[in-house]
């Protein structure tokens, strides 16, 4: 069977679990950010993602851009663990016709995303790749965040009001490279209302509130009237075009009019979107999203 | 200009020039990991690499060592600062026509790694890559490392001894897939005589020596007839194949004895190749060796 027949949550499902973790493992795969515990005790995120050309960014996009994406994207994991970034690691893999001035251009874009939010580029790796390959850019994180921030995809619970940040959709015009990524919401969040579960949107709704339900064991009633559809797209584009770069979070019912009434309006609007059920065949899935091999 | 049309160290130099590292980064680009220091004080190696299909692996190439590989290569970069392994997250880049039991031996050939050196594969990252792409795999680990332990590339001193580990050249015959990282080896000389410089040879000793030698601002006299030559191999390729994945380290003059008298026989043998050198533009350089991008 190749990869192409299957889909990606089965495909990273299978690998999964060949693997063992030791004991100060606190998260393993299958969440925003793995969680491993320190000799100290406290709690460190580690992350890793990649953009490719053809795929994440076409050849003649502002290397800046692509930078400051490649980077974001990883802030944006750990914004949605509750937690904020301390350093990166840069691999690439790229042609030997590649522009040195692009590959300048790339890391200015990363070292802005690195100001911006306060961490460090330690190091990396570079390597040719053959002629006809896609250029491609590793990124791969370690992020703080305390006991009582730290929030999981896992832990929703039946009940639940189910919310997003933003705008939904239409990504592909601009937004997947000039994002910001969610820190200042998801720590304000961390302090004033934390959510009872909470994940970053990069495949879509469609794709991505399932996955939050099947870890959380539970089920959710979509209210599409209230989608906050950007003003260009379709419903459809908003729950499938992917690269929102959003938090998509659940708050216990009582704690739904505390939010509102204290969420601050210089923040990404926040829009209550459905509710968390019991699971059942029915409310588990729905049709859309991106997969990178289906 | 093209990144063919320089070589990787300037490239990479040029690069880290546009870097800024905040306050608790101890060492950042340049050595073998990146050492960032915790909250309470302890140290962190930090490590990304990768492997390219067509330039780490060939596609007919068993799958489970390419795992082995990929993640033998960064414990190696752990050894050489004195420390050891504790997390590693992975990044797939594969086409859709990549075998499902292929991926499987791979992750298969990793997770062997991570039981011999006692770390955790703690989460990772799947994309597409084009259809004409070459398939990569790019690992990052997190690793410990004690202050009395760590040792850098940048502090090897004028009469220091050099000394390689194992022997030199024809990776490509095999042990480039089977490598065993040295951290028993390290680890033996951080408790007994440390080094005072050491890295990880995987571009070659005529890459890497110089490399060493720049980082401390030295130069060097190598023996050539002291060379730990592989049996099959011209002095040359000892010197140039790369992928030895030995651990090259100096040590100071008067320590050689106490060194070589304790030296343990089941550890792999360890040669005095040469001696470190007040720099002058004689001494700093080799011909030879890998690099990825001239």
């Amino acid at each position: 069977m190749k990869l192409g027949d299957s889909n990606e949550d089965c495909i990273i499902e299978r690998l999964c679990t060949q693997l063992t973790q030791l004991d100060d493992v606190i998260v393993g795969p299958g969440d925003d950010c793995a969680v491993v515990q320190l000799e100290n005790g406290e709690l460190q995120l580690q992350k890793t993602d990649c953009v490719v050309e053809g795929v994440h960014y076409y050849p003649d996009e502002q290397a800046e851009r692509v930078g400051w994406k490649s980077m974001a994207r990883v802030v944006s994991d750990m914004a949605a663990m509750g937690g904020t970034p301390h350093t990166m690691l840069v691999t690439l893999i790229l042609r030997s016709n590649t522009e040195l001035a692009w590959v300048e251009s790339l890391y200015k874009g990363m070292q802005k995303c690195a100001d911006a939010f306060q961490f460090s580029i330690v190091g990396g790796e570079t390597s040719s790749a053959p002629d006809a390959s896609a250029n491609m850019i590793s990124i791969a994180g370690t992020g703080k965040v305390s006991k009582e921030s730290l929030t999981l995809r896992s832990t929703a619970k039946p009940g639940d009001a189910i919310f997003v940040t933003g705008s939904l959709g239409g990504s592909l015009a601009g937004k997947h490279l000039d994002f910001t990524p969610r820190i200042k919401e998801a720590q304000w969040l961390a302090l004033h209302c934390k959510p009872s579960a909470m994940m970053d949107l990069s495949d879509g709704l469609a794709k991505d509130l399932p996955r939050l339900a099947k870890l959380s064991n539970v089920g959710f009633l979509l209210e599409p009237e209230n989608l906050p559809v950007n003003p260009e797209c379709s419903l459809q584009q908003a729950l499938s075009d992917g690269e929102d770069y959003e938090l998509l979070l659940t708050v216990p019912n009582q704690q739904v009019e505390h939010l509102l009434s204290l969420w601050p309006l210089e923040r990404a609007p926040l829009s209550r979107i459905g509710v968390i059920q019991e699971r059942s065949e029915k409310n588990s899935t729905l049709d859309g999203g991106w997969d990178h091999f289906h």
